[in-house]
């Protein structure tokens, strides 16, 4: 590393917050532009896009220069990430003059480079953990692809049965088509059986023709949807735990190694100790430099942790964990007075003002609010039109807010809102939030005289939102509930993994599929067919599918998601070889990602429960309570 | 215990296979009673039931009688499972009694007894893997119970938000039903939404509405089907291993216990040694007891481990380990000479024959077999009324045969048919039967002229079958298939135990539902309506679905698997009130039992995948090598 001003300057410049908002700002601009995109939601011509497209790609190269020149130019080249981020953006505008080409001259065009556009996401640095989730699929493969050939192994053989068995029969499908006649028909049926999809319909034919045949398919789902679907996850959960192992072990020992080397330049001598050793005074300057919001009572805690005999220095092993030192959230229980009392400590601290504050905090009043909050309940079922229930709402409301009002009162307010405090934060937006919505729609209603649904669907949330209060103040749902909470941020990451594999299957889908279905929302011709002549009073259209269209990127995403749910028939719907797209989509999705996702809830409630506190957090605790 | 001849006599006979045997055929017998019984599916007296029941009630009794005279009666009484069966048989004799005599005086009667037949089955002493299953689903539910109040929390909750969301909007259901107005009703359709069975159906109003409130049923998913049935999988798992490993640990103790207790009869006093000791004379004595199948050979090996330093004696820790040295298989090689080579040594050495010999048991003759399966599969798939394709499937069978044939020349038949060597077995019987199957065919078609539709169902299913054994040759495959085939036997247990709920919901189902719906076969008027005026015209009946009912206990089984597959909307069928069975029924078969299943596929692979020999094997195969 270079340690020149300039370059210092710049590098703290690249880490500097702003710069990594900035950039995911603009990674989302570049993937919301298929919105505006063909096929559009919202149309915008052609040239507005490719502007905003070009606005993006230059932040994006802006920001990859700045990269290059921050860190050693054989290190930038030999990162596969940064090479990729560069071909992204040269296909992506080697694409575009071919787009803006072709439309200008009429020509029929696809922009297939809005396929990498989430790979961006993936590869910029920022997406550490991302990257991992990838680098754990991609680690998972071989073992998964073993499993998963014996897996068709076993549908083909499955398949080749059932055309022997039933092909000959003559039986018809509930529809009046040949069951079971075309090899390929039995394969993809089948496929669609395991995921259960289909589960009665597709046995129905042969099970009435015969009850024996039903043991053919119950062996099949026996075999197919529970075993290699259970061997699935155990191959997936596998991999992930044993990946994750290897990728905690790497960062331990790279930390380790980075502590040594700080360890070699704040070092000094001791006299009468043979070790070198680093004095209080450089260990205070460094911790104040790394992070400087710590108050001082929580550093000479840390200090007298590390430094267990109060010599006044320490050795390389305490000086290197530093680092787990710091990551350990000491909540600071300051017992700070509360701003009432310093306003007027006569009145805080009179006879009922305490007895106030010690009703506040007993169990009784918890319950009370348990108790109001299932009358709320009662009440919120009850029909709304009856002007007694909708005015009970205020009743409701002014109790909830009473409530927090008087916590405020007995607990002081930072406490209340500090970063543990979940169900505080969760209380007060929502109980505000109410109120808010609460006060505009009676506005509205009185001036106007009607209500607008949107508001009303927002204080109605709201009210049932409030309810989920009631499962903290029983003990059992609440470690399930704070596991669940302790596991969101991580699900966050998920949340990108899925989102980049759906962008992609969105874009693939729409450029393939967009058109071929309409929704008609009133009463229209086409309704019966949704606009497409090949499903003329198809079961399809009968059921009011028409809406799962890849017409726009809001309708795909919507699609995908029920496709991952239930991997229905859809595939039938325009032509036989789109079957294709949606096997393959179950496959990386349901197969690999929901594994993934299933392993990783599993993996968060075994830790739970085997949870017992690492070494470092009980000598801190031992420190604390020795000092009192 | 008692150690009187008579008593000894007794309970050997008590152990004997036979009666072990007879007892399992009595208990089949008496569940197997559903099948004639009302509502039957072959029609059969009651009187002749009644008789064959109370047969089988006497043979339990009797087995009840003898267990209480082979142990203690202090121990006999304070047993759970020996009070149970007993009330059990009080039960069903009063039942039949009370049966009889309402059916004797032509009143309805319900023979409610029948729910506690499979209950015989877990407790009765030979049952003791199952009963195992049942106590740790047993420990597992209060840990489970707190997750599904929270999951049915979670669900009331969208409930109460859906119905106050949609409710009000008058939006219609496909088939024209009010949608979301019944909160009971929203309950339900949101908890069948959890199952994914109506997955696209129920959020289409609501979707066709406003693209918005895709939202709302995708965080109700996400919620509840991927987060809470993972964390249901999770209880059910971490409670397993811990069961499980409470029970192997116990019984460890317990045999330990049992063998010093052993130890302590057979010792005797050494000089020059202060502990107790057991002689080699008394331990050969007790293990020619113990297992008198075992060769000299063998137990010989078995000594040299045990008595490492060669001191013709050993002490309490080395007699202890006997019952784990016996357990563990040793597969003894023994290179008996191939019986031809006895019959004729002259030939079966001959250079021709070794070269047979060789060539059989080389890698090209294997790939050679795997290249005709798949030839054979590719001829399968295609037309058999083709006469060339007809008659080659005799080209097929005699290669196959060949194999088979070449392999018992080539290996000593008795090691051939070892009892490791599963793919042999396989190949030989699927094979012969296939044999066996063609030449009646073939045989009924040239006399008869026309071909039975069964056994050509089996000729076919063979042909199929013998395709599975390609995947024996390739290594990849044949570690996943091994694991699978060795947990087959405690997929027994998990066999037995469904076995039992769905009897139980089997004889609850028949008695409320039986008749309501009915089957055609052909084109006639109640089939559009599955005999039942409320189902005229209802997607049920136009799906075809009628054969799914509780009719007969065969139709009730597959009904229930299919419920266990995709527990779908078959509730709406008859009355909303029936829908109490299959939540039920999803509740304790879904969520707890397939659970256990997934669990338990998922343990095998994890054990298989960190499998480590234990010690004491490791000993053995070293005394083996030092042997030579």
């Amino acid at each position: 590393f270079d340690t020149e001003p300039t370059a210092v300057r710049l590098y703290l410049l690249y880490n500097h917050w702003l710069l990594g908002v900035l950039l995911y700002f603009f990674i989302l601009v570049n993937l919301l532009l298929a919105v505006v995109e063909q096929p559009a939601l919202v149309y915008l011509p052609i040239w507005a896009c490719m502007l905003v497209e070009l606005c993006c790609l230059s932040v994006f190269s802006g920001r990859l220069v700045h990269y290059a020149k921050v860190i050693p130019r054989d290190k930038f080249w030999k990162d596969p990430k940064n090479i990729c981020v560069l071909i992204i953006l040269l296909l992506t505008l080697v694409d575009m003059i071919i787009y803006g080409a072709l439309k200008a001259t009429d020509n029929y065009a696809v922009r297939w480079s809005r396929v990498l556009r989430p790979l961006l996401l993936v590869n910029f640095t920022e997406g550490r953990q991302l990257r991992r989730a990838f680098r754990s699929i991609r680690n998972a493969l071989p073992q998964i692809l073993s499993v998963f050939l014996l897996f068709i192994f076993s549908i083909l053989i499955f398949s080749l049965m059932a055309l022997k068995l039933f092909g000959k029969r003559g039986l018809k499908t509930n529809d009046g088509r040949p069951y079971f006649t075309n090899f390929l028909e039995v394969v993809f049926d089948l496929y669609v059986l395991v995921t259960t999809a289909n589960s009665p319909d597709i046995m129905m034919p042969a099970y009435n023709a015969s009850s024996f045949f039903a043991v053919f398919f119950i062996i099949f789902i026996l075999i197919n949807t529970y075993i290699f679907m259970s061997v699935f996850l155990a191959v997936v959960y596998n991999n992930y735990k044993k990946y994750l192992k290897e990728e905690v072990r790497q960062l331990v020992r790279t930390k380790r190694h980075k502590m040594v080397r700080a360890f070699a330049i704040l070092q000094e001598r001791h006299e009468g100790w043979e070790e070198p050793v680093v004095s209080h005074t450089s260990w205070n300057q460094l911790v104040r430099l790394v992070q400087s919001d710590l108050s001082h009572a929580h550093r000479e805690l840390l200090w007298s942790v590390a430094d267990h005999h109060n010599q006044g220095f320490i050795g390389k092993l305490a000086f290197v964990q530093l680092a787990d030192l710091l990551n350990i959230q000491v909540i600071a229980v300051k017992s700070r007075p509360h701003p009432l009392q310093r306003w007027s400590p006569a009145l805080y601290l009179s006879t009922p003002s305490r007895w106030l504050c010690r009703a506040v905090k007993h169990r009784v009043f918890v319950m009370i609010y348990d108790v109001i909050i299932l009358v709320n309940a009662v009440f919120i079922g009850l029909d709304e039109e009856d002007p007694l229930i909708g005015n009970s709402e205020w009743f409701f409301l002014s109790l909830y807010l009473l409530e927090i009002l008087l916590k405020l009162y007995a607990v002081e307010p930072r406490a209340f809102y500090s970063r543990h405090n979940f169900w505080n934060w969760f209380d007060t937006i929502i109980i505000v939030s109410a109120l808010v919505a609460t006060i505009i729609n009676t506005a509205m209603t009185s001036v106007g005289g009607y209500s607008s649904r949107q508001i009303l669907d927002i204080v109605f949330t709201l009210r049932v939102l409030r309810l989920i209060r009631v499962v903290d103040s029983i003990k059992r749902f609440r470690v399930i509930l704070n596991t669940l909470i302790k596991i969101g941020p991580t699900m966050l990451t998920f949340a990108q993994l899925i989102i980049v594999v759906y962008y992609i299957f969105a874009m693939v889908g729409m450029e393939l599929f967009h058109g071929k279905l309409q929704f008609f929302d009133s009463e229209s011709p086409g309704k019966s067919s949704c606009g497409n002549p090949a499903l003329q009073d198809s079961s399809f259209a009968k059921m009011n599918y028409c809406k799962n269209n890849f017409n726009n990127v809001v309708s795909s995403f919507i699609l995908l998601v029920e496709l991952t749910v239930v991997n229905h028939g859809f595939t039938a719907v325009t032509h036989p070889s789109a079957r294709i797209f949606f096997v393959l989509f179950h496959i990386i999705v349901v197969i690999i990602i929901i594994n993934i996702f299933v392993a990783f809830v599993l993996e968060a409630f075994f830790v739970e429960y085997t949870l017992e506190k690492s070494l470092l957090i009980t000598s801190l605790e031992k420190k604390i309570q020795e000092l009192g």
